[in-house]
């Protein structure tokens, strides 16, 4: 299994990927190699404190980087050189078996529409956030990969959630709710409503528990909290604040780790054809960790091959109601 | 100052409104007047355990009770009787200066624009959430008063929410953000996008700092964020829903409480031409005199007379750009 990483991308890059790919080195199986993208002289400098990048990682030279400012949809046009556009092609190419950036989230997911395609049947991918709850995860999707939705992106996202829950943390049956401001299927904006009416439909297929609202994340009350990538972003970046808030205001106690967002998961963007994982902007060298360990469980989780027949079914599915 | 509380309403009604009329009591100032709505026989009984309802709080019989499940819309008018209708008939009158109801935030609300009317000039009334940050509050608005919105309503939110904190918590000049999904202007879904282009025509009457995103709540980066109704209700149940979760998997310390959202405030319903506040579904006794020394906060910031002036300069102030 190979696995890419992009050096150039995060708040922290190149420290942090670098480091983060030295540290988690070690506990790699055999079978696991690790590639990392990026401009080889930023690279090497940083991997120079520990002896230079052992020869267990390949380097693959990027000399092209992807800002933060640099307009996510002309990106892969414009730098064609850069870590998320070669990585990327690597992935399309089967030269490798996942990527994982932390890089600008507009850029990555762009590219890899561009670059991998949507699986056929799929109308945008989701960004998947996995959220802590005790020692049991709750996937919230769409968490920005669209900022406008429509009810039909909304029945796709349950469907890959849904998969993801099954393929990744083996659930059997995830449950699956819909983000709303109300239990009752007459509640919510018209989104909701619409998207609502239409789960209800796929209710044999996907396991739908209905509406479930904000507190009902902590409750735990769905396995899968579907909703639009406006709603989606600000509650994961809301959670994603929590965290250092927390260490900021109370004593420290170990309890306070099962709070941390990061080190659960980095987000999947899900719907695209391969195995890619969104870090953290804030991501540290240990996260970097998570999200190589993340990788592999995906990689091994056969989610990418599980999908094909799964997409080409959603909307049949419901033709034959 | 005479401040009227809807025993009938919440999830733990007539238990806690009536017992935290009856904990509160001692601590009103000689001139508040606590005034309690709903079923005679069901307060009495509820008080009976205390020696009954004392002299010092007056009891107006109400015979009906609007439930969960009544149509928001037709409550007022099917239930004319009820705590939440006479209640907002009183306040309209003059004869309360401000009306507490952890009932159906729906009747609340449009009982509120059907009795006490908006101020001229504004859209739609907006539900405001206050969130504790170590010892500041920034409010959240609208929590949920509305499902769609448009820019203007989002524009009229601003205003009132930058209103309320001056006049309620004494800020000079608060600052207002627009809750999206990144900081440059061309972020967002296309409510938020249009949102912030109207904002900046009001920069120099509003302190407008831009765009803020969901981890700016803990950074205390704005003293207003300004969101749509179906956002900002899934943010402040998320939150309220943290609190007991927090309690649940952390150890006990007493800096827990300075995440009690309950602890804080009810949610005042801003725009309606009078006092109004909802109190949490699960409103607590101790809650229930939060809110009543919310009540006296806000009829004593003057906020509702303040209004009429500003809310009418608000479109005009664009023309005049």
């Amino acid at each position: 299994m190979r696995i890419g990483l992009d050096a150039m991308g995060g708040d922290f890059a190149p420290r942090s990927p670098v480091q983060g790919a030295l540290a988690v080195l070690p506990a790699l199986p055999a079978d696991v190699q690790l590639v990392l993208y990026g401009q080889r002289a930023a690279i090497e400098a940083e991997a120079a404190s520990a002896g230079g990048v052992p020869p267990g990682i390949e380097l693959v030279d990027c000399p092209e980087v992807v800002l933060m400012e640099d307009h996510p949809a002309l990106a892969m046009r414009q730098k064609p050189h850069s870590s998320i556009a070669v990585g990327l092609q690597h992935l399309a190419e089967g030269r490798l078996d996942a990527y994982i950036s932390a890089g600008s989230t507009g850029a990555v997911t762009v590219g890899s529409i561009q670059i991998l395609k949507l699986f056929e049947g799929l109308h945008r991918p989701a960004i998947a956030g996995v959220y802590p709850v005790e020692d049991k995860q709750v996937l919230i999707l769409d968490c920005g990969a669209n900022t406008d939705s429509k009810p039909e992106y909304l029945v796709e996202f349950a469907y890959i959630g849904h998969a993801y829950m099954k393929a990744v943390y083996g659930l059997e049956n995830p449950r699956v709710g819909l983000l709303n401001i109300g239990e009752e299927p007459s509640k919510g904006n018209q989104l909701a409503k619409e998207t609502h009416a239409m789960l209800q439909k796929h209710g044999h297929t996907l396991n739908f528990v209905g509406n479930v609202e904000g507190w009902d994340l902590n409750r735990y009350a769905a396995d899968v909290f579907v909703c639009d990538g406006f709603t989606g972003n600000i509650l994961m970046k809301m959670v994603e604040g929590y965290y250092p808030y927390l260490k900021k205001i109370l004593p420290y106690t170990p309890e306070l780790e099962q709070l941390n967002f990061e080190r659960v998961s980095g987000l999947p963007l899900l719907g695209v054809q391969g195995n890619v994982i969104i870090g953290h902007g804030s991501a540290s060298p240990q996260s970097i960790g998570h999200l190589v360990h993340n990788a592999q469980d995906l990689v091994r989780s056969g989610l990418v091959t599980s999908l094909p027949p799964l997409v080409s079914g959603i909307w049949k599915a419901e033709a034959t109601q």
